[in-house]
């Protein structure tokens, strides 16, 4: 039988709809249809809407209005990042590709593609705290390499990255600097100057699925993935997607405006959930303690028990929560990210990631955590 | 001043959101915000949304539900099939593409993007009618080709296109064969089993923004363009855009339902508009009307006039209309469509594209007809 009342503790893999969000997309899932390509009244109010989110999502990251190329989502983002800079970077005869051993699968999976098509691709290491390592990554940054891309903090396991770093070793090589923002931007103040490029998605900070934007730095060069009818200066065309883009501009706005007092709320609460586990359960590690991590991000690594199991007997008691990234859920791999970071295949199998949002209350912890105990007790019974 | 009540005459721009896509969407912009790729129990109700949506769109198509691969819009399918098919087709040693003169720039552009990487492109002309000559295309398409691809209709002028002698050439050739379904999907009963490879948008039927499919035929193999987390069988990573889906999937079913009777009621509304438009004025020719055309597209061109004078004057007036395709409105390029069937540069300014929908009425039509013919006669007596 299902708990009645869940506890989301997956706010990495996804957040509910902000009234804001929700209130801003209304009307142009009403009257308000409009193309907003076209010239007339009904186009120029959708064309306004698109315009007034491109502002608050510039504001919100640092950037330029029109440095904000709207996009489908961060998938998008990451894939036109690392595919436009890399087709681009091959007319200058630039032909290197360097990320990190820890990218999302929608950065990695790019490279190794662009690998295939006759790029040279280096993946740097990191550290034990899943922090890449910035000697790897200047080794194998050289003054062919058409982008460097180091994401903002990791999806799996939170761990904040050597950014400014990172952009600097690109910059010194005469690469293209790109960060995947997506796990970022919702915890971290970013500042879209540190990158060229920067990918951010709405549905991790309370905006709708399906729209995220990839951060354009005036003067960067990049060719586009969707070729069509022209919009965002040519570099992603496509019917824009009114009602989410509004929906993007309200939520990221309002995401931002209570963002540290969110990140004081949810890191208290993280905290005192870690130490209730920690407490509770011997054979469990925090992943990425030594270093920064997101406020919002607990993972561990558990002994003796399959975190698959785990995740299924936490859904059947109403707490929502996973392995690592929503996207790989199922996976039979073990994660790459924790590979990276020298975990073992056999102990990997015990990851679980908590993710704490907004409205993540002292409750849902407690529950969360003496769940989690009581749970893992009963898979290592078996 | 603005007229009160408008009159939208733009349905092939973009259509309202119809109330079944809305009452779907609802849910999944509320409580059930779950990751459809989670496991746990939010994750399960947003899967099966998606693949419910995905069994209404592939009905409707005449497809199966596996070949359904969600997009953001007909952009991104049109971009996935063409770069997909060429890029599958090069490893097979294939490296020719073949379009028609009168594609959407989301099918042509991209082509075009293809010649610049390598492949030989050809471009078949069409007729004075606006349809494809089919010994241009075959005469176009070798056994090298690795895709032949020609639209369903034309978004401009309306003219339909002989897709089934069109698929026959490609297949003859070994060449995959790409339809381009936005425009004729509304207004024509689509066989998929006619295509490989179909693109069709939600937002041309009652359906949201943002949100379109491919179909990929059984067997047929294309590249992905998003690299990532392997959504829709490693074609289309992404995070599922769920209230969008969910949306498309009720709108094309709620429009294919209702899709004869608005065939005949679109169609006789046309007639009408055309025929007091070809009364009241002189100089006014029909475009595509010899060969069979949507019934819901009245393509003119008018002598002695500016068509962006005459949609800014029709604006004016209330009535919503274009020149052509929405994304290059305002584009100072005449249309690559008129060119291509032998319309002078000179006329071809001239165009205006009345697109009629389901909520279009008589008095719609009236009022059109009448606003057009004195515009136009405004225009020529300046």
């Amino acid at each position: 039988m299902q708990t009645p009342t869940s506890v989301y503790l997956d706010n990495a893999a996804t957040t509910p709809l902000s009234d804001a969000a929700r209130s801003a997309m209304e009307p142009f899932l009403g009257d308000r249809f409009g193309n907003a390509s076209s010239v007339y009244a009904a186009g120029r109010e959708a064309r306004k809407a698109v315009d007034e989110a491109r502002e608050r999502v510039a504001v919100a990251v640092g950037a330029r209005p029109d440095e904000v190329v709207f996009t489908s989502g961060g998938t998008e983002a990451d894939n036109l990042a690392l595919k436009g800079a890399a087709w681009h970077g091959r007319e200058q005869g630039h032909d290197g590709v360097v990320v990190t051993m820890i990218e999302h699968h929608a950065v990695l999976d790019p490279a190794r593609w662009l690998g295939k098509q006759g790029f040279r691709v280096s993946e740097a290491g990191v550290d034990a705290s899943g922090v890449v390592r910035l000697d790897a990554l200047k080794a194998a940054t050289d003054g062919k390499t058409a982008i460097v891309s180091v994401m903002w903090a990791n999806n799996e396991v939170g761990s904040v990255q050597p950014v400014a770093e990172a952009a600097a070793i690109a910059r010194a090589a005469g690469a293209v600097f790109h960060s995947d923002a997506v796990q970022g931007m919702p915890w971290i103040e970013i500042d879209a100057e540190s990158a060229d490029l920067l990918s951010i998605s709405a549905h991790k900070l309370g905006g709708p699925k399906g729209v995220g934007a990839l951060i354009v730095r005036r003067g960067v060069k990049i060719q586009p993935l969707f070729h069509g009818g022209g919009q965002e200066r040519e570099i992603r065309s496509g019917t824009y997607n009114v009602a989410g883009i509004a929906g993007f501009g309200a939520a990221i706005e309002d995401w931002v405006l209570h963002r540290a007092s969110t990140v004081e709320h949810v890191a208290a609460l993280r905290d005192g959930l870690q130490d209730a586990i920690v407490k509770g359960l011997t054979g469990v590690r925090v992943s990425a303690s030594d270093g920064e991590r997101l406020p919002n991000n607990l993972h561990l690594v558990i002994e003796g028990i399959d975190g698959e199991s785990l995740i299924l007997l936490l859904d059947a008691a109403g707490i929502a929560a996973s392995q690592g990234s929503a996207c790989s859920s199922g996976a039979a791999e073990p994660s790459h990210v924790l590979a990276a970071m020298g975990v073992s295949r056999d102990l990997a199998r015990g990851a679980l990631r908590l993710t704490l949002g907004p409205s993540t209350t002292d409750a849902d912890v407690d529950r969360a955590a003496t769940t989690v105990v009581d749970a893992v007790g009963k898979l290592r019974a078996r």
